[in-house]
């Protein structure tokens, strides 16, 4: 699996980093999956090596501008190379739908390919509590290109289940920040291991659909009437890795309790730690406290992102009176170690269960 | 006037060239009013010379993503470095509020400043045929930060008047696109000339209030009884300038009745003369268009710019393959010879009476 980060900054984009746009690439898969889409996403793609049109999927954190504001053009544009069979399938709050018809709608944006876009409802805890009105869609304003979608509810235990298929799950849950903001929870299953053929040979199983069917979970039973199961000949199940990616945050608490012994944490630090109470009241998270997170959960790596534009990219050179992310990953090592790491525009991590390994274009 | 190009690109943007964002420097007024605002545009807006706080009036011309998209996110970056106490004026076809009222309301943005948006309410002959219903705004959805702006329709000329006042007039003229599109032509009023104070002193006039009453065009009279009028001591007016700022357009023609002689017409020209057809499908101009339509309006200069992507800018190192805007340039000069010129991004245009000069950066 890869992680590609389009964008690393919180609040708006400056020429020398882009707001929140993350993505992964599931190799086996061959398809990409898009994490927030701040305005500039779409150029910030074309100077990626993904390709617009493996993009199967969007999940927005939650809908401040620096988290949506590109979506818009980057589905026009991502539809100009994508006559897609499938839909894309687009998961956010509730207003994701009316704000997407609306900006396609007035725009005349029809699309190549077909969406649907699945809101997930906030909870009571979620909700500002001061906050004008926003006008309800309507059945009238149905895009040309969207499919009927669903409204996700959250479980007896505040989980959001946005997907789950064979391959994998996609969870949820609420953070805190000054609109309703979520954190997603992918976990991949578990694959059976391979077939070792020796076992097979010596057990007298023939080559040929019996090996396919052991592989798939089933037990047969051979012509001499022994019965062979999965257990028999394959090897250690590949365990499915386990990726957090969570939107803008003063608590991320709720992922206690679904995200334990993640492989890896993407998780938002806006500010250092002397801006503690700042942080707290916008809405975000400093080092310490994101890292005193990726500890409780006892994730294996921490990669820190959303850095206001105060702090000049890791790979700049500071000037004098002059702020680095450095300043950010120093305050998260402190109690982490080599666990954190610091994103950075354009930068891409490969995640495998043994290591993560970054990769600077 | 300064001109600035933010952006200069069609459909969408990529990272060697944004898409439609023009500025207007009024040097005179100190201020700066926007003409579209495609995504990445206040990107372009923080490389540029311009002050952001210093935009006071925001001109679409059509709610086509390439020229909207980026206008939620310029209004809530400028408004972190704005706490102007006149709101800002944002003009465009009918349609746009919504737009801004859904974008910054899901979004959640409240700005340092107050705006009005003023609709211009296209006729029959803009609106395209078949396109979908999109959801009615309604007055829950009025903006913390929005006061009430108009409808503006056409008088039966088919001339909307954007604003008047006593510095300049806008007016607005239809253009032929896929969309309700329109041009804006911004008229400068004249200026009263300079006062000849060896005129003043010949005839006797004293120092003092009565230069100011004549300059602002009132007949004082002398002691001795004589009047002296402005016709009497001031030089020649200043003639104000007339500029032109086009949308997307197949066919410019109605402006052939408003903006004759005007001083510099900024208009689009996406495709070559050799792909007429697909250009006048898609609503848009070649360069033989667009010049012919400047030699028409016997314009003294003409900018062209919206350029596909598929040229590259004129700065740039042409590679084997490659197509370049000078093709684009060289069509419309066959026409206009030297008074034609193309637009690249960050590109700043200083218009005056007698010259157009362009300053790099
Ligand atoms: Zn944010
Ligand atoms: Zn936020
Ligand atoms: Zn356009
Ligand atoms: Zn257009």
């Amino acid at each position: 699996m890869d992680v590609t980060f389009l964008g690393t900054a919180s609040a708006y984009p400056t020429p020398s980093r882009c707001v929140s746009c993350t993505a992964i690439r599931f190799t086996n898969k061959d398809s990409v999956w898009m994490f927030d889409c701040g305005e500039g996403s779409q150029i910030q793609l074309m100077k990626s090596n993904l390709k617009p049109g493996k993009i199967s999927k969007i999940f927005i954190t939650h809908l401040h501008g620096d988290h949506v504001f590109g979506l818009p053009g980057l589905l026009c544009t991502v539809s100009q190379n994508n006559q897609r069979s499938e839909p894309v399938e687009i998961y956010g709050p509730l207003g994701l739908r009316n704000y997407i018809r609306v900006s396609l709608g007035y725009s005349r944006s029809e699309l190549g390919f077909n969406f649907v876009i699945h809101e997930m409802e906030p909870i009571k805890q979620q909700l500002p509590p001061d906050t004008w009105a926003v006008d309800t869609p309507t059945e009238a304003g149905v895009h040309p290109n969207e499919q009927p979608g669903s409204v996700i509810k959250c479980d007896e235990r505040h989980v959001w289940t946005c997907l789950s298929d064979n391959s994998c799950t996609v969870e949820a849950v609420w953070i805190k920040h000054r609109v309703p903001s979520f954190a997603f929870i992918i976990k991949e299953r578990d694959r059976p291991g391979r077939l070792e053929v020796e076992k097979l040979k010596s057990l007298g199983v023939p080559p040929g659909p019996m090996y396919g069917r052991i592989k798939a979970g089933e037990t047969v039973t051979l012509p001499c009437g022994k019965e062979v199961g999965p257990q028999d000949v394959l090897g250690e199940p590949q365990k499915g890795l386990v990726v957090v990616v969570g939107g803008d945050s003063s608590d991320s608490s709720e992922l206690l309790k679904v995200a334990q012994n993640a492989d890896l944490l993407i998780h938002e630090a806006t500010l250092e730690n002397a801006c503690h109470e700042t942080c707290v009241e916008r809405g975000h998270s400093t080092p310490k406290m994101t890292a005193e997170l990726a500890k409780k959960l006892n994730v294996r790596q921490l990669i820190m992102t959303h850095f206001s534009q105060r702090y000049r990219p890791l790979s700049y050179d500071i000037k004098e009176g002059e702020q680095s992310v450095r300043t950010l990953l120093l305050e998260a090592q402190e109690i982490l170690g080599d666990s954190v790491t610091c994103a950075e525009d354009l930068m891409t991590f490969t995640l495998t269960h043994e290591t993560l390994t970054k990769l600077c274009r």
